[in-house]
């Protein structure tokens, strides 16, 4: 059982996740850029998670352990998914909520469409509908031996401002570095829109029996579109997405009322 | 390998998918519904997948077989998640685009921020996403034996209508339906916002570990808001809440520019 619940000291106290495992490159990086600015907490999964989107374990039972302990830095692995680490920190283990929430850093673009399906933003939104201001980064190289030292400067300057300022109400950011020499800066965009194509990899098992491998592509549908993520990390920035767990449309939109009355 | 793709035919041709898997009595109930209204394809996972969210497989390859075959009844069973089954039924299984995607009946809600973990709705986002009419459906009880009649006529006139007159842009519909003895009616809202509290019930192994099953109870954040589901289902209301895929907040929001600026 975990005995002693974590408590804020005296410097900001920040909760890391990430989706590609608590020994992934990303999250050692995102972790040592983030100890100068306060008392880091890791709660990751034991193995990879991508693809997870805002899952939640719900049949089998979780198990959480304590990998590491040191001068301002505690590390956790569990058998969950990136939403079950950020729900095993704030109700198990914290005693105080955390100032800040960060997830990442991601092996891999999370722009466009990809936001939905990655386990790196569900749990940004988990960390949004826990009332803590929570932001997601990505590289945008699957290279496990990317070198994430080109997030370092977009990585403390967001996160120092989100635990100075807070974040506004049901708003998180996803943000995307592409992987460049030098970037051109950060600018606040949009998802662009489209959706992924030519998606499997059919084969055959030596069995003579179809399965199906996820491939293909995304289909980026505003190419032209100017305010997007996609268009931003094409020109070498940094693109900051504010995103919102909701889900409903805003109020009530007009064009269901139209809809519903037909 | 499956050879021969599914085409359209003189009927409407209805994807139907679910996350309480293809044996569930939810799913068995929304295609005898919607039979009489179209050709149905059931292509839903082979056990059960709640919790699921908008979950992708990633780093395993998928299987899919028919399980039936009838006349206005095809039945597909995958080893994957909600998502993977219409990724793999729009990819692999269909030459046609469907008319409609429908996902449930769920056992149990889905209002409120269970929208956000749901399998029954990241199937319905990923229709949308594909540029198909989608909607989930839920009746408010986790009975497996749940009498799923008094959905039945909410069905048939959200999906008939979804048929005849198609749906908005980028929106689907995400339906609660109250397990009562007599529906008042139907009515357009919003998701209730709140949090799930006190969400592991922790205990301790015969061998003296600990581990953590995810429990708890959905803490209404506006309960004298009238426009939400919440609401409208305590008032014996089937709730229809308009649903989109997209993450980042509408256009540039205001507020984040401004605290772009701080």
């Amino acid at each position: 059982m975990i005995t002693e619940k974590i408590t804020r000291g005296a410097r900001p106290l920040i909760l890391i996740t990430n989706d590609d495992g608590i020994n992934a490159r990303g999250i050692k990086s995102l972790a040592e850029y983030l100890m100068p600015l306060g008392d880091v907490v890791v709660v990751a999964p034991d193995g990879a998670r991508s693809g997870q989107s805002a899952a939640i374990t719900v049949k089998e039972p979780l198990r959480m352990a304590m990998v590491e302990n040191r001068e301002g830095y505690r590390a956790y692995k569990t058998t969950g998914t990136p939403v079950d680490c950020i729900k095993l920190a704030l109700n198990v283990l914290f005693a105080d909520r955390p100032d800040l929430i960060v997830s990442g850093i991601n092996h891999g673009s999370n722009s466009g469409v990809s936001v939905i399906y990655s386990g790196t933003m569900g749990a940004v939104f988990e960390g949004i509908v826990q009332g803590v201001p929570s932001i997601g980064f990505s590289l945008c190289s699957f290279d496990s031996d990317a070198d994430f030292s080109i997030c370092r400067n977009v990585v403390q300057e967001l996160c120092l401002r989100a635990i100075e300022k807070g974040m506004p109400d049901n708003m998180g950011l996803n943000v995307n570095i592409p992987a460049v020499e030098c970037l051109e800066g950060v600018k606040v965009c949009r998802a662009a829109r489209g959706r992924w194509t030519a998606e499997y990899d059919s084969r055959i098992d030596p069995m003579g029996r179809p399965y199906y491998w996820l491939t293909g592509y995304f289909d980026n549908a505003e190419p032209d579109a100017t305010d997007t993520d996609e268009y931003v990390m094409s020109h070498n920035y940094a693109s900051v997405v504010p995103v919102t767990p909701d889900r409903s449309l805003s109020e009530i939109d007009p064009r269901i009322v139209e809809w519903m009355a037909l």
